[in-house]
């Protein structure tokens, strides 16, 4: 210091200068300290706003008043350019193609339209739009149950809430149609006072209780795969009690691998149809996602669905959770890269090397199957009998379901991959040894060879083949998206412009998320 | 300072305890330093050997007195206590804990004698003791040639310097018995003079040249696993050429998947041998180890094979390679755990997930080449031609390559389980295809329904099944040990005794490695 002074002691201007730069690095650190103290205060709005907000709102735009952030990423579930090599968000009609699984699910509502799937977004318009749950023209109509409605929307807690979880199941689809409005959003995860995570469907509850488990127990993390286990498992509808309704149950009683949920379904004899050309008792497995996800290293390891497909974002120099529920491939750099540190077009290509494996197999197993069923209609035709069908009708359900299994949650061949091509492996086995046994049966009534298949080439060829009708159907879909479903929306405006709106600005906020330009 | 000199002033004796302390630590730091300059010293010692060393010596222990550490860790490969779920160490039988790998064989080598993998120890011990070598009484005779003796030491590079390779391969296996006498060892993979990684055996370079590429150009990690790609991949003799015996050639010009290499047989309508029963014209899987570890996720990652099964470990400060070469799960440690911050029993419990996986697979596809080898053999008998078979055979030929490629290189579940059940997935399917097949063939030949197995419940019933006489093999492979193994290792003796020690202390060291006890 001694140099320091002596050399101000020379020229006292110095003195000025070494005041004045101290000066202003105190002014800039000042700076810094307000630009962080108002980050935080940011913070603070952003995670504990004051707003009461009403568990049962099925407005996700309300919800979204108090978290603008979630609620803007939650609506961008609308966008649907993303595309992967295996699949896309933009509802591809996955009937046209492959024609082969008309026939695989002849009988069965999925043979009239099966797509790709969209965003939550979509969730009640996709439904009202999809073949599958017909035309109906009243209240008491149509071919689904009002279990169907049962993952789709925050107007579900709020019904089953007002009348009871057995209630909500009775009835035909039709009948809840300007009650269920509002498509999955906040309610259906979240408590409305704090925040949590929070179970709002039985049927998980129910599902972990026959497994021996209390989902009261859930950590945290599990938790964030859980609130997805809602819905992303395999699930069928009990009728047995008739004064349940079709109610809503998880297969988990044995265990959740493939032969588990087989058996359980076996020793129920229960069946989700009868299958139109091979007469088999079919099952259909609906989305085991969560099951197969927990087979998988990622479940293994303990990471959450959450972590990978809403991973942790920021903006404003807030830390959130991104609720564009999508492929993590979408986001690699927030979701794989957290982890591996590996190059992001290397990460998708070891995706796909995996996709591309558990798609071999699936590409050989669903000519067999839809082979089989021919096969086994050709036996009825010659006479066989109910005895000589029934092993072969069972290794025919058995086949399918694996098969089935194995492709109807999207994520399965990167969850675990392993275990997919085992299943097909296994779906595999049991369609070429139902063939084997119907060349045999099939030689003892006089009939040798391959047997006819007609032209399935397309989805209308394939779905005239099965007695579909894509005229008719096309036609009274449109009759009902034009008049029912309009009746629906207008009685649920009404309804919600009675809802105190609770929040500021309330005015300005749509009633619900509709896709109604393409109505 | 000057609080403490005021207290010496009052107290003398403080400054002598402040002198003599600094002295104490001042003397343990010169320790510290020494002993590191010692490890250092030893460091040099241990990988700069001022020993001359004969690129073409093939005994391991003279290599070895210029490194002791790899040379032990080497000899540690005689330790056959390992034991996982799905293997062993300890040379177990497979035809006795699996009957229907004899059926599978028939007609080949294979259902003679099949074993769990020991060491690198037993590589010249195992050959000359298993039954596939056959017992030869003279240079000339027995089934097999001389290339079998390829892979098993460094006698070989050292005589196919001497006579050149075709000539190597020209002759019986018996032929070269006294040569060949060290098992695998340093000279297989090492430069003598400066320990770098070298290719000996010609035929990885002329397979890799097949594919376009030249091993010059392989890095330091790449030749981690090239080294090991000498022998542990697919290959066959190739017989065309009378004047380059049967040449060892690796079947990768076509690239190295199961399909590929299925192709490149097919197009040289190249057959290993025709099966006793269903007279297929059958493809022997070797070991595609290095293939297949490169289509999973390690492979893909660059990780080499060293770094799994040869990790580094210390000694006396020094850091080595350990060569005691065997299952990563040997020494979870060293091995995944330096990348993976998992527990050990959890880490080897994903192994066996994937294992038992592929397993699965593996136990449904066996038994059905096994019917589909009687089946075949069935319309044999009753009148099928050759025409109507040629198919059929075909499947029967692609089902067990592809079954045989998954499972015979032992660590293709653990190396690339996905992949694995995609080839057994396929397996499967052409199996059941040609039992199809077969089932409407014999129909038309009048026999509808299952077609009888023999009583194979264990190896001998099998190998009787397929005339194989146990009790002569046994017989005649005693006598071979007992009369022509000794005279081999009794003129390799002689020949080593010629051989200059070129290392201090070279007359204790023994001659060569060989498990006589057993003989």
């Amino acid at each position: 210091m001694s140099s320091i002074s002596d050399k101000i002691k020379e020229k006292p201007w110095l003195g000025w200068v070494l005041f004045l730069g101290t000066m202003g690095i105190v002014f800039v650190l000042g700076l810094f300290a307000s630009e962080v103290t108002e980050r935080r205060a940011e913070a603070t709005v952003a995670y504990a706003p004051n707003r009461e907000i009403d568990q049962f709102d099925p407005r996700n735009s309300v919800w979204g008043k108090a978290y603008p952030r979630e609620y803007e990423s939650w609506k961008a579930t609308e966008d649907t350019t993303f595309k992967s090599k295996h699949m896309s968000s933009a509802r591809e009609d996955m009937l046209e193609k492959n024609p082969n699984l008309v026939i695989l699910w002849a009988g069965y509502g999925f043979s009239k339209e099966y797509n790709t799937p969209r965003g939550h977004y979509y969730a009640i318009t996709d439904l009202q739009e999809i073949q599958r749950t017909g035309a109906p023209t009243g209240p008491n109509d149509g071919p689904m149950p009002s279990t169907c409605w049962t993952c789709k929307s925050p107007d579900v807690p709020r019904l089953m809430n007002e009348k009871g979880v057995a209630e909500f199941y009775k009835g035909k689809w039709a009948s809840k149609g300007s009650e269920v409005v509002n498509p999955i959003g906040c309610g259906d995860c979240h408590d409305s006072k704090t925040m949590d995570l929070r179970i709002s469907r039985p049927a998980l509850i129910e599902g972990m209780k026959a497994m021996g488990k209390d989902i009261n127990k859930a950590t945290n993390q599990e938790m964030r795969s859980l609130v997805c286990a809602q819905c992303h498992v395999e699930y069928y509808f009990d009728g047995s009690d008739k004064s349940k309704g079709k109610y809503l149950t998880f297969p988990w009683k044995e265990g959740q691998t493939v032969e588990d949920m087989e058996r359980y379904y076996d020793n129920l004899e229960f069946k989700d149809w009868t299958h139109k050309i091979s007469r088999a008792p079919m099952l259909k497995a609906q989305h085991p996602g969560y099951e197969i996800y927990k087979m998988g290293i990622h479940g293994q390891r303990g990471v959450s669905c959450a972590d990978c497909h809403m991973p942790y974002t920021s903006e404003g120099g807030v830390k959130f959770t991104d609720h564009q529920i999508n492929s993590p491939l979408a986001k690699i750099d927030k979701s794989c890269q957290v982890c591996h540190r590996e190059d992001a077009e290397e990460l998708k290509s070891n995706v796909y090397a995996n996709q591309d494996r558990v798609d071999d197999l699936k590409m050989r197993v669903e000519p067999l199957i839809v082979k089989a069923h021919y096969e086994a209609g050709k036996a009825w035709e010659l006479g066989a009998t109910e005895a000589e069908m029934k092993p072969i009708l069972k290794l025919i359900r058995h086949a399918q379901w694996r098969w089935d299994y194995a492709v109807a949650s999207h994520g399965a061949s990167a969850h675990a991959p392993v275990e997919m091509t085992r299943v097909l492996g296994s779906s595999l086995d049991k369609a070429q040894e139902a063939r084997m046994l119907l060349a045999r049966l099939l030689a003892t009534k006089g009939f040798i060879g391959e047997v006819e298949i007609p032209d399935i080439s397309t989805k209308e060829k394939a779905q005239r083949a099965i007695g579909l009708d894509p005229d008719k159907m096309r036609e009274t879909k449109d009759r009902f998206l034009k008049t029912l479903v309009p009746e629906w929306i207008k009685k649920a405006e009404e309804r919600h412009s009675k809802l105190q709106p609770r929040v500021e600005g309330g005015d300005q906020i749509p009633h619900f998320e509709h896709d109604t330009e393409k109505i």
